[in-house]
């Protein structure tokens, strides 16, 4: 059941509430596509880095298992219902995959939401 | 239920019947930990040699979708129990992980039958 005590109920159904306009998801596709397209390109540097370190059998599994769970983390970050979008672009913000300027156009009720729980 | 015209089911229980002496199982050890040590090395080297060839992200995740498969075929292939050996060595000899000079000191039933199964 849900807890009316809890402040992230209410900023979740804030979330759910809110309305996007057309020039704002065009703005939000953009910004979700620049931080999956950032996360990969650094997912891929990464993968190489990783992979001409590899010496040992142990270590090859080892990389295999922390590039799945990287697979994981990306299919499970890049969510695009706009119900959870503003959490999706606080994360992004967080781990450095867009900066705020990329989501100027969004209202500022939006963006300020978003701001909050970035710093969660 | 077993089906007695399929010649592969007499080859079958002429390996269960197998007795190993205790040098035959020196050997196969060696020859056991000599192919997968030369499997996991290639398998490292070509590693590395697909993870600095990636540009896309498409490339990365077939990638570790392949990384995936050679983890499960090692492990299905490297099956050290008496009864299964001649296949696990027939697969070694035919991929060319280890040489037949490796299996020197099995006997001479063992060796014609690893030899054979190889050919398959």
């Amino acid at each position: 059941m849900a807890n009316l005590a809890n402040p992230n109920f209410h900023r979740l159904t804030a979330m759910n509430a809110l309305e996007w306009s057309h020039p704002e998801k065009v703005v939000a596709r953009k910004a979700f596509d620049l931080g999956l397209r950032n996360q990969l390109q650094a997912t891929i540097r990464e993968t190489k880095d990783r992979a001409a370190r590899i010496q040992k059998p142990s270590e090859l599994w080892d990389f295999e298992n922390w590039l799945t769970d990287r697979r994981l983390e990306i299919d499970s970050t890049f969510d695009y219902r706009y119900s959870v979008l503003p959490v999706v672009f606080a994360r992004l913000l967080r781990d450095g995959w867009i900066k705020e300027s990329d989501l100027l156009g969004l209202e500022p009720d939006k963006l300020e939401l978003i701001r909050r729980v970035s710093t969660l």
